[in-house]
């Protein structure tokens, strides 16, 4: 293996660039060359592809987004896709890839590294949503984001005694919901992963505000429904001065934390060093703090589980 | 005069506890009493009334929100209401008032000021929509909490090529999204005092795409139209990959900056300056960086001005 | 059981306020009293010892430093201010205590276990240094804070083409050297736990001064010497621009991050736990992602061990 | 006048970049050329010297330092040197130059000017220590960060019930420690421009302990004393547990805030325009809010006041 490919696929997520630069520096530092690879998967069968240098990354550790750009491209599952792709590989000399995404990057992966193009991928979106791994790149980051403003919202549902639905990322994990309610110190946390009975919320705001508690926030994962709707539904059983906000897009975006900075400089050196090896078709992970990996196609049939430890205790805490 | 009140109205706003502090400090500092009225006029109605310590204000100019609590109370403004209120001032000794909140607020002022109980008025709201003031407590911290937000969404809208619309709080007044606009090099600033023209907006974009600059960011008030209808309507011109987003209830919340600070803290020990003197009926501002007041009648009849040089001056910059 | 005490103990750290809450919210849960316990053991002496409420902690999860105030007191290691401590505790009715500190801090709660009142501990200290967890409460945040630095430093650095001595925390461990400086791309990390060579310090410096690299910054933890020193000696190898800059007690300071807010969370939770299991004289930790706990006596035999991986990973990365 | 050069000179500020982003994007609008001049005056005498396109400057608004970089270059102080830049100026074709940084810099603007090449400074320092301008670019941000420092400070403050003296940068001017005093609640605030008396400092701080506040934060402008001198000092009028800290080169980074982008975007702007009208020898300032100019001659013979009513209003409110 002489030269290395690299591309981000799927939804972009803080510190994607700081895997890039790792994979970077460490292939560099062992003596291979790099090559980028704009837009995922469209970019490798348009040939959108180009060398990248020590100079190229040295200043991308803090960046949010991907300098990568990111795309989707379902037409990747198909073959004349896959083999427009690995001509791509050959003309421009590429060994082996690096893959940063969702685990939908990672099928691409798995049919590259099928075709003898070692393909590892690591885990970045800020859902967390990813199994064999506790924390994705990006999770982190979407976390301080949204806790972020949960804290800021919580003075103004304080200042006029309001009822506060924050509608936080998490399609079908509640991961963000959990860490940032708990963190927020929430007092009603509501996720995919479990059932809400809306009398009983109803109750818990309830009984607070008689005991003189008369502001609360509702962290809510976006999976389960909108926020409006559930601040509507909420209102048929009090008035409880509710108000919605949705969070967004915001997110996704902005200079990573210490720790998925971290997380996605040892991701990425690991990625080089199983390349090295001869190793492909493999997911990278971290699990019980330690960097793990895992066959890509164990991943397919697995689900990600969301720490349901945090669910319990903040019912205990606030309640 | 020997007892001030204080009391927070309308809407809360980053500084307004740096401003009860100031005040509190300031005419404790002259040898004066002073007392908390929560929830604005209901409570000085309700007779919800305490005695403020320099220990009560102490740790406060950090903190978001008021902790003297705000409420609308459309009641005061019929006379009944207001007698109540002043029977409270006599039972609790109070001479003269602070009152900190929107222009709203300044017609309760108006009325004890003119049954004998001096009141000024500090402009306090982030929408910055206050005539003879050029920036209003929170205002600060408001463009400072969009512009965050529009950075992060920046990271999103490069790596994926998108056009985002995101909306920021000022229903009569474009300013936040004026200052929020140039400080994040929005490629369009849409607001209530500027008519625009959705085509030439998507040709702006579009001609920015053509030209390889395929994201874009418009900073569009909440007067105007929401995000997603904007959306919507933009989407009709073309394919610009447009996202919404609206950031909502966050940019009333957080510590406030440093402007936000030391403008509540000048501001507050002005207003007892100006009750010392034997004044009231007054409404403080900051116009050409010095602390200035006018009558509050003044202000009933004017109307806020936007700085719309900075629309000119975006339009230069991103065109 | 009844009643539980909690106190603060050696140097504050962000996150102790959210675990006194966490302590306190999950023992109202289940039906106990807590009362707090001012200046550590020197408070509990003194019998500066009150009762906390539900409505005392809510407002406390994101605030720095520790409402219970700390302060040294190293007479607690001797008998008679121990049995002086437990007079209070009887006079209080408090039956055990939750002790959230350095390592220090933990033998005075072994003493208070053998006296017959149990005593958990909990890690809160920004250093990182205590044996069996691999996080303590205060780390992730002073990381996050050390890291903004080294962002800031970094621009200057590069504008001037300078080289820059970062000294952070860390008298005896090297941790939060070694993730703020992997996360902030330092070209150096100078530790404890490591010797260094000043001569390939500047060997380094030199070499990617000449492929045009010409600013550089070096994270160096307190417990190998100071900055201004580092400077002067790295100076005599060459003329490398160098500037020296002591971070300090900010390190200390600040709303704890999400994730040492839900680490003092689920920490507090489970000492409470512990507590009406009958479980005294031990040490709680996280290990491997799980919150775990050991016996007090073998941390005072055991030393913490630095994530070395880290350092070595960033050698990779920066040469 | 078809092409325009533009150098960033002296001390780095947030906000550098922001500005040289609004001179490029206005020249071009404007139909000019803008070329950039990397290290300043160094770099004019070098013919460091290249093109900037509107993509060069697109996503430079947020970015602390200069990319331009920055150099101390006395040498232009003397005709050869000024010769030898103004026959880069030709070689390059270049008509007229924007300077960014402290009025040191605007020297050699003005020997440009005479020489026929017309020249416009824009303030460009932390310091705000130039005449004729309310703000400099990159006060705002200074401020913040040294405000984010106090802040954090103060919860270590309050834990151990220390006295801190907090160093900010500031040599001749105490603009930084005035707002950053007044915005932090500072106890004491020690300026160049104002004589103290450490006997009254020790007595304030000794009366706010007997009252049972016993934490204080003393900000100290760096051109007073140093920080530990400051504190030995202090210290021999009593034990107040003095801790003393350097903020140091953080000031001088970060990304900007909204207030510094504005008006660097207003300012780069307004020094197009005068160039255009066959202006120079320019020093542009905000004076009462207005964007104003001034002839470089009268700058150096001024002096910069800082705003002493800060200094008056924080004696009221911290006394």
């Amino acid at each position: 293996m002489k030269r290395i490919g690299i591309l981000t696929s799927g939804g972009d997520a803080p510190g994607m660039n700081a895997a890039v630069r790792a994979v970077t520096l460490k292939a560099l530092h062992e003596g291979l060359e790099v090559y980028g690879i704009n837009y995922g998967y469209a970019g490798l069968v348009a040939g959108d592809i180009f060398p990248l240098s020590k100079d190229d990354v040295l200043d991308m550790i803090q960046r949010g987004g991907t300098f990568l750009y990111s795309a989707r491209y379902p037409e990747f599952a198909q073959e004349p896709a896959q083999l427009a792709g690995i001509k791509q590989l050959k003309k421009f000399g590429i060994d082996a890839l690096v893959v940063i995404g969702g685990d939908g990057s990672y099928h691409g992966g798995l049919r590259l590294t099928e075709h003898g193009y070692n393909a590892v991928g690591l885990p970045g979106t800020i859902d967390n949503d990813i199994p064999y791994t506790d924390f994705t790149i990006g999770f982190d980051t979407a976390v301080s984001t949204a806790l972020d403003a949960i804290d800021k919202i919580r003075d103004t549902a304080v200042s006029h005694e309001r009822t506060f639905i924050v509608e936080v990322m998490g399609r079908n994990a509640g991961d963000i919901a959990l860490w940032a309610g708990v963190a927020g110190g929430a007092e009603e946390i509501i996720i995919p992963e479990k059932k809400f009975d809306m009398a009983a919320v109803a109750e818990h705001i309830n009984s607070d505000r008689q005991a003189g508690r008369k502001h609360s926030v509702v962290v809510l994962a976006e999976g389960v429904m909108h926020a409006p709707e559930f601040a509507e539904e909420l209102s048929k059983y009090g008035d409880f001065h509710v108000r919605s906000t949705v969070l967004g897009h915001v997110q996704r975006g902005g200079a990573p934390t210490a720790r998925d900075r971290v997380l996605a400089s040892k991701m990425g050196a690991y990625a080089v060093e199983l390349l090295m090896q001869g190793k492909g078709g493999l997911a990278v992970g971290i699990e019980n703090n330690q960097i793990t990996y895992h066959a890509m196609e164990d991943l397919f049939d697995s689900k990600h589980k969301a720490d349901m430890s945090l669910y319990d205790l903040n019912r205990d805490l606030s309640h």
